[in-house]
Formats: structure tokens, C-alpha cells, sequence
């Protein structure tokens, strides 16, 4: 059945490629295809509660077949694009090529290691679902095995003793997160509640606070960017949760058995995770588009590359000219996403395109039940009002009414039980 | 903290292990040591349904932790059993070794695959959640290739064509499910329902009954031991819902590209699942023990070894000497488990010993919504009252209060949404 649409590629199903499409898929000038590797969007501002067992793998993913099931001129592929071939604007992937008129890059980033020893091969990453589960996973096992050398009960494993043992139970209790932003204080405050409610609770053969977590940041404040009111009230909070908070803490090497500090400190852990930098994916530095920092792309002030009218770029992997640099957040690639898919739209009725506008609506931060960190505009909140707010934001924002129901029975649960759910080790995805 | 308590290893937490040590730890005479390589509890009866994208994998599993939080002489160890030195009372692991006063064997049973060809190779197998998983992943992925090169955008993907195509095309809608056991039949129902309600919802490009489910049983009825009036009910019901059942159809080779039958036929299928066979466990035949038919252990009427009365055997694993043969199903592993701890607080007060009996509650099949055969006693149901009675006896079988919930809301969304919420492929698990 062919016919006279506009064929419109979009590469990546995150918040800037689900909005395109989404927006796109109103017009009828358009064929869109929507490539993905995975068949689901995953609601990454809430990853962090997957890997501290706080949510469900399925709460904060959304099937992408389902948000188009009533439009059949969006189809969605499940594969994996290998070479963007824009001079005859085919997509090579390891399913079937795929011809273009129109191309939307909206592959968002990865994790960057700047180049740290070990960082690659040792660190966890919390990027992706399956980076989540499989930290949970490697988390509950290191848990599973400190008790297996408990001195819980000594005349059931007589044979290990000493030193040896005492530190490995601290590195299999300690848990070190690198990157102060948004991310790692969440994760860190997570964390922290999932030790104090169903860790001690599951392990009584663990000394309360014998669990050790471990907030590193680089720079002398948690939280760039937020005003110093709000970091300094999430620093407090989580130090008042147990979390060791290290300012002006660089890595310079991460081991299999630790960190090693800039000042040549050994931190011993056998759980490192890094949280401290993002950048474009590889399939972006291939296209040989002029990229600026992170390798992010430079596009237009209309999302599009300079004399390639036909693609546009949305979201992380945007770099947008103008005198400010949008964040790499979810609100920017939303709004990234829709202003690209009106832009193509104008374009194909030659209407003139519009410059994007970041309008940034605040930030926010949780740290643990009734703790937030909320900037809305130039206005501060903090405590149990701010995390209201945080709860209304993403309970709003999370894809899709049946997750919303199940996030906030998972929620519900947590908070008045004081109990977590999810506990299960998945041995597919323990061994890194 | 040494003491005198009697030391007590449990190996495996089924329904028997669990049931066992649940039993034991009311006794103060008792330390109990419960070992599983997983740190949940998994309720197998409900596996098909995380294969049928119907549950996700929380709702069917439970902590194993938070069933012995208050009670501390019971430690449960996530580690894996490598050798029982019974002549030392000893087990070795991959993590510490484990003395034992008394032992309960009940590592449950593992697929049996009576030496076909290419089963162990290509077939998927049902009796883990890593297995449902896998297995749920695969089948929908199968979905998505197929997808990718059906002619729904023949513009946008214009290299593939011809007989292959649609050949492939085949292959990855047709799932083959071996073993016409109530697993193999739940699992071809509830596959039916996922099929007609999300799938083709999702995949507008199918054609209505593409896809292909066959049931294939090597003996000339499905449900072997079932009364023939329900497993004809059932078979009637599952060829309705566009199953096609095949009986006397024994596999003689499973290749990578479907399953070969003994008359010769090849039918061709990316999926083939194999739920016809179990056995005992090969750490159960590294003992030594006498074993009987599907490799169980003989053991006295009393669940004890034969001059080993310290060593019990429950579940799956245990053929006990007696008239009947009790069936490798969850309610005997529970009896038996319960059996099991209670003749060894016999044991240790040296009261005398007693026999087991299996009380043989009955045994039901579900098919799909308002669809179950039921025998109760010599009673039998079908229809809606059966799928009322085998809700009901699954809820309240059903470990912890939160999966109960959670599983009641699923299967509630299922049933009036006609929808399915679970249906992410995980890529860690894509791959055999």
C-alpha cells in the first residue's frame, strides 16, 4: 500500500522520540517509524527506585506499541540502528534498512567515565532498566553473601574467621555512589531507606548501621545548578539518613574492591556506581555532525543541522546555538521533541520554522518519604510540601494509567508498611 | 553464640523446603539453616502466567527473608549446594561449608527431556522464573521480527521480499508448546488470551489467526490422571481459542528452527517450548541414594532414608514405599514438607515416628477467562464455578498479602481491560 506520506524516521523512544512521534502522529502528511532497541519507554527519573528496590521494573516502563495502537501510520520497530546513511537518508539496522524523508535523532546519551582507570569495567551505570536490575540484583547479592559469613551462627560455618573476614563483610556493606547531581543524591536517599527499613529488618544479623553508603562529589557542593538553599538541605537530609556525603571528592580510580580518591584515599566497596557524567552515544559521533561538549550536536536554533534540512535533532543529543545550553533533562527533551515534530511539520507546508525555547518550569529532588528539594521558577520549597509536589509531578508525568496505579500502590505500601516489595535477586543479571 | 539446639539444613525453599522449615521453626528445639540458590520463594503453579506476559515476576514470587523475620533461629542462605557429605554431615557450597545435625532433602525436580534430540539445546523450558522470563522475552521478540518484515510498510522497508519472507514470517508466529500436562494446556490457554487480546491490538499488521499455538501430547489424551470428562472439556475449550491440539504426537528432535514428529512431519517454529517431562535434580543422584522412577529417592513410609534417620526427603524429590505414588504437584511438596518436620520433632523427642499419607485434595486446569476443569474428590466442575474455585484456591495459596493483592489487581486488569500489562522484552534474557 504505498502512498504519498512523508516518511519520517525517529531513532530512539525515550522522552524526546516518544513526544515526536507522539505529536507527529496528528498529522496526516506523515508516515512516522519509531526505532528503539527496546520495546518499551522507560521513565528514567525513576530508575534509581528500581535499583533500590523501591519500584517495580514494570512500574516505570510503558509498552511504545501501546501508545499507538489507534494509529496506524506510526510504526513501531524494535531494532537496533547499526549506520545513519544521510547521504541517501537510509537507516542501516540489524533488522531491514529503513529510507527516510525526514530524520529525527533522538538517541539521548550514555554514561561518561572521562576517562577514569577501572571506571568501564568496574562501575555499575544507571542509564538503562536493565542497569537498574542488575545493580538491585548485585546490591541484595552482596547483602546475601555478608550474612553467609555473619558470625550469626558460628556453629553452623565454623570454617571462616578473622581479619580477612571482617573486611570483606565492610566492602560487601558499603556502598559508594560517584556523582552528586540529581541522580546520585536520589539514589543515595534510596538507598539509604531501603538499609533502614528492610535491610535490617530481612539481615537482624547485621549491626544497625553497619551498612555504609557513600555519596562522592567533585565539585564543593552537591546538586550543580540548584540554588544553594536546596543543595544544602539535601546534603543535610541525607547526613541526617546515614549517608556519608564526601565534597571535593574526585576518583581517580575505581577497583573491583574499591575507589581510590584523589588524595590517594582506598575506599574499600563492592559496590561502586557512577552517576557523574553523560554523553551522546556513539552512533551520534559517527554521523560526523559538528559536536560540541559531551558530544552533543550542534543544531539550529529550529532543532535542525545546518544544511541537512530534513533532520532534525531533539533531547540530550541536542545542542541547540543560542546564550543558554538546555539542560539534559526530561522536561528539555520533551519540549525538544514536540518543537521538532511542529517544525517538520511546518516545514513540509513551507511555513517558517520557530526557534526553540527552553522554558524551564524548576527542578526538584527527593531524598527520601516527606524530604524534597523543589525549585519552581525562582521559588524554594523544601520538606513534606516539596515532596508533594515532587509526588504530584511524576505521578502526572509517568506514561500510562495502569503504571500510575501500580507506582502509587508501590508507594502507598512503602510508605505506611515501611516495607519493600522487590526484593529478588535475578541471577541473569547478577554477574557484571 | 553457640548453642544446643539441633542443627537443621534445609536444602531448596519449594513448597516443600519452605513448608518444612515454616513447620520446624515453631519448635525451640531447632536451628534451622534454609538454603536456596534464589532469594525468593517462586509459587511454580502460576509460572505460565509471567510466560503469558498475564503476572509480572514480583507477583509470583515472595522474599524468603520476610518469611522468617521474627523469628531469628531460622537463617536463610543464598548459596548454592555443590556436595551433601552425609557421611560427615557436612554440605559444601559455593560459599561456606554447613554442618548438619538432621537434613531435609527437598531440592525439588528439574525438565526431563527422555534424551530428544535437540530438546536440551533449543526447546525452552517452564520451571524457573528466569525460564518464564527468558521465555515470555523470546516469544515476544519472535512477535517484533516478524513485524519488522511483514508488508505493512512495504516504502519503508523495501529489501525484503518473497517465499523466505513469508516462511520466517511463519516460523516466528507459530509457538509449539511439548507436553499436553495441565502446564503445557494453561500455558497454550493462556498464550491463546495473550495472542487475541494485546497482540494483535498491538500488531495491526497481523492478520487475524496468524498465529499459531499447537499443543502437541505423545499419548492419546491431554491431563493424563485427570478425569476424561475434564481433559475433554479442556481440549475442547483450547482448540475453540484457536489451539491446535495434537494428540498422539510424540517429538522425536527439536531443531533450532521448530520440532520434527515421529511420523515424520516438520513443523516449523522459532518457539518450542517443552513442558513434557520432569526429574530429580542431579544433586540428589550425586548422593548416592536409592532411586526410583524419574529419579526420586525411595524413602520409608516416614520420609526417611533408610538408615540414614537423619536425612529426610519432601517434595518432588521423595518417592515414598507404599501403594500410591504421591504426584510431583505443589499440595503433596506441602504435606509432605509439613510431614517431614513434624516426624523429626518425633525424632528428637523420641516419640514415634509416622507415616505419610497423601490427601488428595484434587486437581484443576485453567484454560482462559471462565474457563476451568476442576476434579474435587470425585466431584468435577467445569466452566465458571470451576475458574471460581481455581481462583479462589490460587489466591489463598498465594504466598504474602501484597502478592495477593497485586495479583488479584492483575488478573482484575486483565480480565475487564482485556489487556495486558507485562509485555517488555528484556534483553539480558533475549538470548538462549
Amino acid at each position: 500500500m504505498p502512498n504519498n506520506r512523508y516518511k519520517v524516521a525517529v531513532i530512539g523512544a525515550g522522552f524526546a522520540g516518544l513526544s515526536a512521534a507522539k505529536e507527529l502522529s496528528k498529522y496526516d502528511e506523515f508516515e512516522i517509524c519509531l526505532i528503539d532497541r527496546n520495546n518499551y519507554h522507560t521513565f528514567l527519573p525513576l530508575l534509581y527506585q528500581v535499583a533500590a528496590a523501591e519500584l517495580e521494573s514494570e512500574d516505570i516502563t510503558s509498552p511504545l506499541r501501546g501508545h499507538f495502537r489507534k494509529n496506524r501510520r506510526v510504526a513501531v520497530m524494535h531494532c537496533r540502528v547499526a549506520e545513519i546513511d544521510h547521504a541517501n537518508k537510509t537507516l542501516h539496522t540489524d533488522g531491514p534498512d529503513i529510507r527516510y524523508d525526514y530524520l529525527i535523532m533522538s538517541m539521548g546519551s550514555t554514561t561518561e567515565f572521562f576517562g577514569t582507570p577501572g571506571a568501564e569495567k568496574f562501575a555499575f551505570t544507571l542509564k538503562s532498566l536493565e542497569d537498574a536490575v542488575r545493580l538491585r540484583s548485585h546490591i541484595l547479592s552482596c547483602f546475601e553473601q555478608a550474612s553467609l559469613y555473619s558470625d550469626a551462627h558460628p556453629t553452623i560455618y565454623p570454617n571462616v574467621s578473622g581479619q580477612d573476614k571482617t573486611d570483606r563483610q565492610s566492602a560487601l556493606k558499603h556502598i559508594i555512589i560517584i556523582g552528586g547531581g540529581p541522580n546520585g543524591a536520589e539514589f543515595a536517599g534510596a538507598l539509604s531507606e531501603l538499609v533502614r527499613t528492610s535491610i535490617y529488618r530481612d539481615f537482624p544479623e547485621f549491626d544497625r548501621n553497619s551498612v555504609q553508603i557513600t555519596l562522592l562529589e567533585a565539585a564543593p557542593n552537591l546538586l550543580a545548578g540548584f540554588p544553594p538553599l536546596l543543595a544544602g538541605y539535601v546534603r543535610e537530609r541525607l547526613e541526617k539518613m546515614d549517608v556519608t556525603v564526601k565534597l571535593n571528592a574526585a576518583v581517580t580510580e575505581i577497583r573491583k574492591d574499591g575507589a581510590v580518591l584523589k588524595d590517594g584515599t582506598f575506599l574499600p566497596s563492592e559496590t561502586v556506581v557512577w552517576t557523574a557524567g553523560v554523553r551522546a552515544t556513539d552512533l551520534a559521533a559517527e554521523t560526523g555532525f559538528a559536536a560540541g561538549k559531551s558530544g552533543r550536536i550542534h543544531v539550529l536554533p529550529t532543532l535542525q543541522i545546518a544544511n541537512r534540512a530534513e533532520i532534525f535533532v531533539a533531547g540530550d543529543l541536542s545542542l541547540p546555538e543560542g546564550e543558554t545550553v538546555p539542560p539534559m533533562v526530561a522536561p528539555n527533551a520533551i519540549q525538544q521533541g514536540i518543537h521538532a515534530a511542529r517544525n517538520l511539520v511546518r516545514l513540509v507546508r513551507k511555513q517558517e520554522l520557530q526557534p526553540f525555547v527552553y522554558h524551564d518550569k524548576g527542578s526538584m529532588a527527593v531524598v527520601g518519604r516527606g524530604a524534597a528539594a523543589v525549585r519552581i521558577g525562582t521559588r524554594t520549597l523544601t520538606g513534606t510540601i516539596a515532596w508533594l509536589v515532587w509526588l504530584a509531578v511524576h505521578l502526572t508525568y509517568l506514561v500510562g494509567f495502569h503504571n500510575r496505579l501500580m507506582v502509587m500502590f508501590n508507594w502507598a505500601w512503602d510508605y505506611f508498611v515501611a516495607e519493600r516489595s522487590v526484593r529478588l535477586i535475578f541471577r541473569s543479571w547478577k554477574e557484571r
